[in-house]
């Protein structure tokens, strides 16, 4: 071939905030998701899948901090020019599918699902443009019993994945607190909405740029250390006094170990004269009630007047389950672990489909911030997996005996369906170099390998390798260390007893790793 | 609010090519994904996963059927301007994947992946726009030894299924037997590629057209019932009477019950001058003789010329896997099942990226179509779970009596994590007409319901209702049967006795399940 005809090599790499999974990884998430999946069967949820693809429309735009129509989300033209978008969260999907088959599902229709969604956003540091969420919602539930049963549900997650109790927390708000207090200072009505969303993006920074950095951005602005001003919604003094009043920033000090009394204080507010403030007290007075009556504390559950959670379609309580230990930031900073997911009550959000008002509670877990966080905690199952029983080729002619080898031990010790997998291989990369099939065996955390050469083949016989024990007795053998590494662990056996010898090695490191 | 303000209602619905699926399905495909993954792992393979999204150029236009640039694939351009699509396989990734983390995958690299592929095709009966492919390969295989094994872990996979020996069949051939009698006929070169990819699209059309439509399709064209004309290869007479001769399409009227022989009648053939043509025969052979010494006879896997599968990147041995049994099409027609899966040799698709070849061999199954044969041959675990166990709620000011009853029989029926979930919910939609708790427990098919009004609890009791047990009696009684089958099958218990009521009655008609 020419070399002007030499087709142009292609460079291997992946888009920003993309990335592959391994398969510790893999086995750790799935490992962790069938115990979220056992928490919500056990409540009563089944699964339920929507593709990933919606009508850009049915979706409608519900994210945080997108102002401009499609930021945030990857769409594309369908052939007939319809505008279809890969699905930003699972609720938007789920409050179609329930408006669809609205006939055919009981309610409350209660379903669970978990599966990726897509921002089209700047990738940070842990911050993916796809990631996984697991979601759970009781659509067609009109009362607050429901919003304390998903919070009670959150909270029996977080103890089922490992995390002890007080080193987690579910707190709870309500939407229209928030909406109340901002209707009585004055920000009520259509006109006013860009600088509603102005005052909940700048309570939402309370992590980030405390009590303080917070009246600022309620106020006329802020500047950060680089010098950059972020403009403020223009509250005034009285406003601002107002709002934090509702808040109860200074309960925040005791996050997790106070009492909860916040919705209580809270009906002694000025703005229970406001009947949208008034109505969301109640309802938070309620769930207080609910979920102290069936046994949840306040380390568990709290209200937190300040709570505001970012997607637009909530109407009544929301909640945001919070890691409570310290993990060291990016910046080399010692902060909360913080969010791990969230939900809250959208009933709005089916009944945009139908003639009919369709009330609707749920939450969400970031399953990939679950993982971090587990990882730290040390919860997550990471024990090293024995990789495969290892059929070398000495031979290449006799491929066909090596892979019946394989065959007749991979049936042996696959016997029991209920048992893990026992993987078996027979090597297949290129066999000149026998010392490479050894590495292959190694990097592969293999238990052991078989052989067979020329002599054992005319003598009837197999050496068996054990790899672990090979390790353990070269690490004691100083001199002539090669030679003895490589006699190190290794037995040989007549033909009809490989499959017993290999056992009695399986047999023997099981019992090593159990110790 | 104003007539004329009032929102516009949102249509739900899907794009064309997309389904939601529920729960029955989702647990039916849980189960046949664990089946396979449970079979590649035996064989030593291990999970990895790409993301759905890939850079346009890294992905290769490699489908069947698609002569326009970007066809059959869903595409969209990055803010920096740079082409993504979303994956149209899973091969195309994992080849990226291994070469850009080549230095730290052991080699060979045997790995697994389920997942939604994307094809911006036209949708039709069972024909999907998002679907899910369950993936195998090995790459840095370079001999036959490693497609062979493949052949036999794609027969293990389906006998693991389920699917009884006799009913599929694993066919496999070479790209290079058709590569070099297309070369022998005149056919080869770069200036032939059109032509050439015209006669495999013919050769592919057996199922449909038989070869009669076959023959007319490689030389003048084919006319079909409505009158549309296709326009042939335009091959002479002499030029298919040697194709055909190495199609061996007679053998086809045996199979899955001739002897394996085709790759010895190739041996034969005048075309094994052409040096591509020897090779890929030589390699059946040894595919062959290999499956042969495995015990792997010609009723699981065979030798079968006239494979030709549609992916453009496969460079030597070709395998399909075939489900034998009848069903009828959408046309009332009575035909074989058909491809379930398949797979090949693309030594060239890793090294695209890379200045070294790197061999490889992997194949695909078909998740959704293996699910649709399951369900044929009644292989497919669609057993009927029993619902929630329902907490009904008489005197909605005790609901959080009722949760904290809920609660207490979620913890005792669930304590032991080794168990299958047995799900508890209290009822949480609008609790005015009983009637509907019970429709509600009934759709859900819940094993029983628990009652508590007024007077239950002055009298410090429960009502537990087995559904099952009050279906049975109702069909019994005839007269005033309204009233009886209210109370039929409803037991009334101390509160301290409600778990062991509830739980005789879940052992009551778990027995009756079993029988």
């Amino acid at each position: 071939m020419a070399k002007d005809k030499k087709p142009k090599r292609v460079a291997p790499r992946l888009p920003r905030g993309f990335v592959d999974r391994e398969a510790g990884d893999l086995r750790a998430q799935e490992a962790m998701l069938a115990t979220i999946r056992r928490v919500y069967e056990s409540y009563g949820f089944e699964p339920v899948e929507t593709p990933v693809f919606e009508f850009t429309d049915a979706l409608g735009k519900f994210l945080p901090d997108s102002d401009r129509p499609n930021e945030g989300v990857f769409s594309l033209q369908d052939d007939d020019e319809q505008w279809m978008s890969l699905r930003y969260d699972l609720t938007a999907p789920l409050a179609r599918f329930v408006a669809e088959n609205y006939e055919a599902l009981p309610k409350p229709y209660r379903s669970y699902r978990a599966g990726y969604v897509f921002r089209n956003e700047k990738p940070g540091p842990g911050r993916f443009r796809q990631f996984m969420q697991f979601d759970a919602d009781i659509v067609g539930a009109p009362n607050v019993s429901a919003d304390a049963e998903m919070a009670m549900m959150m909270a029996d997650t977080m103890e089922a994945l490992g995390i002890p109790r007080g080193q987690y927390v579910i707190r709870v708000n309500n939407r229209k607190v928030l909406d109340g207090v901002l209707e009585a200072i004055g920000l009520g009505g259509e006109e006013n909405a860009g600088r509603r969303l102005t005052v909940l993006r700048a309570i939402d920074k309370l992590d980030k740029f405390g009590v303080e950095g917070v009246r600022l951005l309620l106020g006329e602005g802020r500047k950060d250390e680089s010098g950059d001003f972020t403009p403020g919604a223009g509250l005034s003094r009285e406003q601002i006094a107002d709002l934090l009043s509702v808040l109860q920033f200074t309960e925040l000090e005791f996050r997790g170990v106070g009492s909860n009394t916040a919705a209580y204080t809270l009906q002694n507010s000025k703005f229970m004269t406001v009947s949208t403030f008034a109505a969301g007290v109640e309802e938070l007075v309620t769930i207080t009630s609910f979920v102290e009556s069936a046994g949840y504390d306040s380390k568990r559950i709290y209200i937190d007047p300040s709570v505001v959670r970012g997607l637009e379609y909530y109407t009544g309580p929301v909640f945001e389950a919070e890691l409570l230990f310290d993990v060291v930031n990016e910046k080399g900073q010692k902060v909360q672990f913080g969010s791990v997911g969230g939900g809250g009550r959208y009933d709005g959000l089916v009944s945009r489909f139908m003639s009919q008002p369709v009330p609707a509670t749920g939450f969400s877990i970031g399953v990939s911030r679950l993982m971090t966080a587990l990882k730290n905690l040390g919860r997550l199952e990471t024990e090293e997996r024995a990789g495969p029983v290892v059929v070398t080729v000495m031979d290449k002619t006799r491929m066909a005996d090596y892979q019946a080898m394989a065959t007749r031990l991979r049936s042996a010790l696959n016997a029991d369906p209920s048992a893990p997998p026992v993987p078996v291989e027979v090597f297949q990369g290129n066999p000149k170099q026998f010392g490479k099939q050894l590495q292959y065996a190694d990097r592969r955390n293999s238990p052991c390998v078989v052989i067979q050469g020329e002599d054992e083949k005319a003598a009837g016989k197999v050496q068996v390798k054990d790899l672990a024990l090979g390790k353990e007795l070269s690490a004691e053998i100083t001199d002539n260390a090669e030679w003895r590494e490589a006699r190190a662990g290794q037995e040989l056996v007549d033909e009809a007893q490989m499959v017993d010898a290999v056992k009695a090695i399986l047999a023997r490191q099981a019992g090593t790793r159990a110790r």
